[in-house]
């Protein structure tokens, strides 16, 4: 399918189109970026709610719940299940698991799993691209669901509108689990499994532990539900709201957008400055720098500054773009 | 300390202002650029010889019986051991190990350890930096020591001009555990510990394994040692000349000395360009283009593109450099 092809099916909300360019964005192919940017004029209506938690926190179960509190208020909802482990283990990813719990023929639901591994970065590149694209076709929330591995749960909440940091009564040592850097992330806390033993002292040392922090503008909620039954899902989902408010009116939210945006500007620069300097470096020019700086002519840096001016005097080479 | 003074200290041969040096690479400060820059010219006169393979493979034992056979030819001796495990284990690093074998109050003869983790590549860009500094410092040889972790192995053979692989017998499953790609970057097998039992068959198995690549303008050759009483080094110092020499011949080193050259470049190159876009999205045309997007009059490849012609007219923002 040609990219035109692409995006004219995509404005047509045809699903085909929509699984098409998230493959294209998790395998990093020039395409993704041309049909992201055709596509960035529709962009900015979706709110994205980035959950995140240890392995068997109950995740995939949390989320279910959400997507039917949320269909209940008529909004629509995409999940992006961003996955690195599944590549690894060869297992279910989330996605599969979510989609286990209920069969959704249910038109208002996309779920879609990511597992982008491998190059620096990559990870987070195509979590912003592929949320990007879930907002320009049309849906109302994106739900950004991951496993608590290393630096992911703070690239996620990069793209988040809200964090959710899933929490379970049971595992080991109470709050002493939640790994350096965690607590910061989170805009509220999610007790899951609150009808479990040991939940009570989980909760009270989850606020203990954020009264610690001192003040903050927004005291991120500890908020228990038991997302089998649904219990509690409303009073989170009506905490998400909260958060969204405080964003707006603090100007918080005006400062991610914002964070945002140069963000994909800078990337987009950096690729196409990138591309200029390993076109010069290959011309006669270049070539004749790496040479004097062989030859003790010239400096590395001396010669560095040199093909950054050639760069910039040859704009024949970004006709290409 | 000022950069200046460092320069003159390190021309005069202190080794105290080597050190200082090799401290700013590894601790990636500014500075460490700018004496490379001008420490340039003194540079291209060492040979670099990495040395990799498995813990426990006797690598720091080799290094010094190196140290000891290029000494005895008048050949000042500089080592380096990369050993980003080190950081992790809070054990003794390679250097620590050789140093331990024998007291060098040998003027000929330097040894440092470097740790240098986190960053994207940044131990293969402290590497080649730290090599460049033994280099103008004046050694004829530099050894370049790493533990078989990961990338690293790799890295160090586009550093090194010759690289040696180093296996011992009673590991495991005989040559099986040669981890996939380690081969290629191999242009001499270093057999160690040939005294012990089935150093026979691993030196067998291991030609084997090298025929089973085909013809090769060069084949790597399965050297027998035993590092403890210097058994194999001279042989082994033979075939590292003998590998420097086909270098030269099949045209090889010049193709390699072209290539670091030109990472070097490439690299400093990349940075400026990064600094250069920082700046130009933090000027009021920047924050315009980016609410441009925002605004939806723009895409943000259309603004990406403006952002890097703006820093190619502000050429003030250069003079910093």
């Amino acid at each position: 399918m040609s990219t035109s092809a692409l995006i004219e099916r995509f404005q047509q909300r045809q699903r085909g189109a929509l699984a098409r360019l998230l493959t294209l964005i998790d395998n990093g192919h020039p395409a993704a970026d041309e049909c992201l940017d055709e596509l960035h004029r529709h962009t900015g209506q979706a709110r994205v709610i980035g959950i995140t938690g240890p392995p068997g926190a109950g995740k995939s179960t949390l989320t279910n719940a959400l997507i039917k509190g949320l269909r209940t208020q008529q909004l629509t909802v995409a999940v992006l299940a961003v996955d690195p482990s599944s590549a690894i283990s060869g297992g279910a990813t989330l996605g599969d698991r979510i989609r286990m719990l209920d069969t959704f023929d249910d038109d208002g639901v996309y779920i879609r799993s990511m597992a982008t591994r491998g190059q620096y970065g990559g990870l987070t590149l195509a979590t912003g691209s592929a949320t990007r694209a879930l907002d320009a076709f049309g849906f109302d929330e994106i739900i950004l669901e991951t496993v608590g591995v290393g630096q992911d749960e703070v690239d996620i909440a990069s793209v988040a509108d809200t964090t959710l940091l899933l929490q379970v009564p049971g595992m080991g040592d109470s709050v002493q689990t939640i790994k350096a850097g965690i607590l910061e992330i989170a805009d509220i806390i999610v007790v899951n499994k609150a009808d479990a033993p040991g939940a009570q002292e989980l909760q009270r040392d989850l606020r203990a532990m954020l009264r610690f922090r001192g003040h903050l503008d927004w005291m991120p909620p500890v908020m228990p539900t038991v997302s089998t039954t649904g219990q509690g899902i409303d009073e989170l989902l009506e905490k998400v709201n909260a958060h969204a408010e405080y964003l707006e009116v603090s100007g918080q939210g005006e400062h991610r957008r914002y964070r945002r945006v140069r963000q994909e500007i800078h990337r987009l620069a950096r690729r196409y400055l990138e591309r200029d300097l390993e076109v010069t470096l290959e011309t006669t020019y270049g070539e004749q720098m790496i040479q004097n700086v062989r030859e003790h002519k010239i400096t590395p840096r001396g010669a560095a500054l040199n093909i950054i001016q050639m760069m910039q005097s040859e704009s024949g080479t970004k006709d290409s773009r």
